[in-house]
């Protein structure tokens, strides 16, 4: 373990503390007694006439999920611990501080503990506060399942989460909030590839064993079981072995426009991402098809993990002018 | 090894043109022959009324120096192989690029080899086109030497760009963006704790050995020797072990007001860095000290060294409204 914390059971709650106290113009926590504190609140979360944009899910991940509440984007994320769902009543104090009469949205990585424990804090919010909360579920990760509904969210949670934003603080309504996140998931694929196993201080070493010089490509972000094991090659085979089941799923084709994002699960360096992403447009190039933006850092990570992941998302015009929104969180400002 | 890359000869040519690409809203590629494919540019460099800043250093470090080119920051960078200064040529290169009558600045940490190159390339710049370029060289890191002068560059460089870069989008003149950068370096120190070396993909292995579940206090970014080794400590204690010499040193003391930046130095993840914070923001405000703003993340890394380190800027209105200017970079956006 080559980690920093106290005691291993207090982690998160010492990183939720330390975040809160670290990005005051951002956030704050949420002091309903539901919230358990594991609520962090966009400062503005609750005052303005549109839908409240929860996230969420376990710790572990940062910058996701927590990074990304702020202005115009989230306002609220709901915190479990390292890899583990958050409890439903927290989920339901983030519906009832956000919603301001129009509702509120719950946007996550479809996880079998994160669909049930959202899906309480939903029923409460609905039974006690008549307070109407729809889901869109996050199911980016290509390799997860043949069945696009059983897959799991990867850091195409990102583009989700950001339409889903910036559609909100236009002051649309849930429906068409609910409507422009779907899009977005549905035009969303990723695949990564892990080089090593994050490390659980709790558990005091690895989640699983790995080799050194070893790669799992299509691995998830917990250490689900990828599709092939073998001896890490070049980033331009590595990045050529997953970009084709990108493609080929939804498809992506020739005239298509898309936002890239090339995403390190924690330990890859943003040198080797470059070199990734390179590779990732020459791809594209030779497909026809057109990069609108691109984004390579760390978004949606595994802790200490060695690995990285390509996620891409296809665009119409509004999904543009919704990635373009200016926001403003502690992790992704854009103006 | 757990690195992604191709030849590692090509590596820092790859990772310029992936970053070219994915960031070509922001950057390109200085044209010059004396470039040598080794300068990156703002999109708008050289064409406004202010002060060229130019900054630079060896590969390996990203998002320093090359993620912080953009609008109303730095208008170059000049890149060197890994943990390498960049050539005289680029260095002049950058300047002729950047320079619009006003001058320009080069800022980089202070380590021999970049000192006698960039040295070299205002010497060139001043002979062959009569641009004046003056150098403020960041000395941050207070266990490298008792002597300021000569004390090595780390994460404080962050906030020396940040001032120097807004100061010249202001219209200041040469020698009042000198005295900016200047006095953003005296008010800075900065201290690291690493946990493990970076791997060097040309060597296909560690810089130095280090035992799992080790640490160096004092550490530099390239794996320079620091103060102490021993096993890795609580957060807490290696925060408390850290910050002594930090505080002493300027010395900040009651009544200050500082930023602090709380940088990863690759694969130490968030979660580990805001529970950093929280001890930092403890023992500022046990000695009356006032946090006005923190940053935590990747700013200065070894590629995929674990390790972090703190760093404190004493603010005056000056330095607080330079570091609250907007800017907009790839891995920097402010409103």
């Amino acid at each position: 373990m080559k980690r920093l914390f106290n005691d291993p059971y207090d982690i998160v709650e010492e990183m939720v503390e330390g975040y809160v106290g670290a990005h005051k113009q951002y956030v704050k926590m949420c002091d309903l007694d539901e919230a358990q504190g594991r609520v962090v609140l966009a400062n503005d979360a609750g005052t303005k006439d549109k839908v409240g944009v929860i996230i969420g899910g376990g710790s572990g991940h940062e910058p996701l999920f927590i990074g990304y509440v702020g202005e115009d984007f989230a306002d609220a994320v709901v915190i479990g611990n390292i890899n583990t769902s958050p409890s439903p009543d927290p989920c339901y104090a983030a519906a009832k501080a956000c919603d301001n009469g129009k509702g509120c949205i719950y946007l996550y990585g479809n996880y079998a503990g994160d669909v049930m424990n959202f899906d309480m804090g939903a029923e409460k919010a609905d039974e006690e506060d008549d307070i109407r909360v729809e889901t869109v579920l996050v199911t980016d990760d290509v390799v997860s399942s043949e069945n696009i509904p059983d897959r799991r969210g990867i850091a195409g949670d990102f583009f989700v989460f950001k339409v889903a934003g910036a559609k909100a603080a236009t002051g649309a309504d849930l429906d068409e909030v609910v409507a422009a996140a779907q899009k977005a998931n549905d035009n969303t694929r990723s695949m990564g590839v892990a080089m090593s196993s994050a490390t659980l201080p709790a558990k005091g070493g690895t989640i699983f064993d790995m080799e050194d010089g070893d790669m799992e490509i299509g691995m998830g972000i917990h250490g689900e079981p990828g599709i092939r094991r073998g001896k890490i090659d070049t980033a331009d085979n590595v990045i050529d072995e997953i970009m084709e089941p990108i493609l080929k799923d939804l498809p992506y084709v020739e005239g298509d426009e898309v936002y890239v994002l090339v995403n390190s699960l924690g330990a890859t360096p943003l040198i080797d991402l470059h070199v990734c992403y390179r590779r990732v447009a020459q791809i594209l190039e030779e497909k026809g098809i057109k990069v609108y933006k691109a984004l390579v850092g760390p978004f949606a990570c595994s802790m200490d993990m060695a690995g990285m992941s390509v996620t891409l998302m296809k665009l119409d015009d509004e999904l543009k002018e919704l990635m373009d929104a200016p926001c403003d969180t502690p992790y992704f400002t854009q103006k």
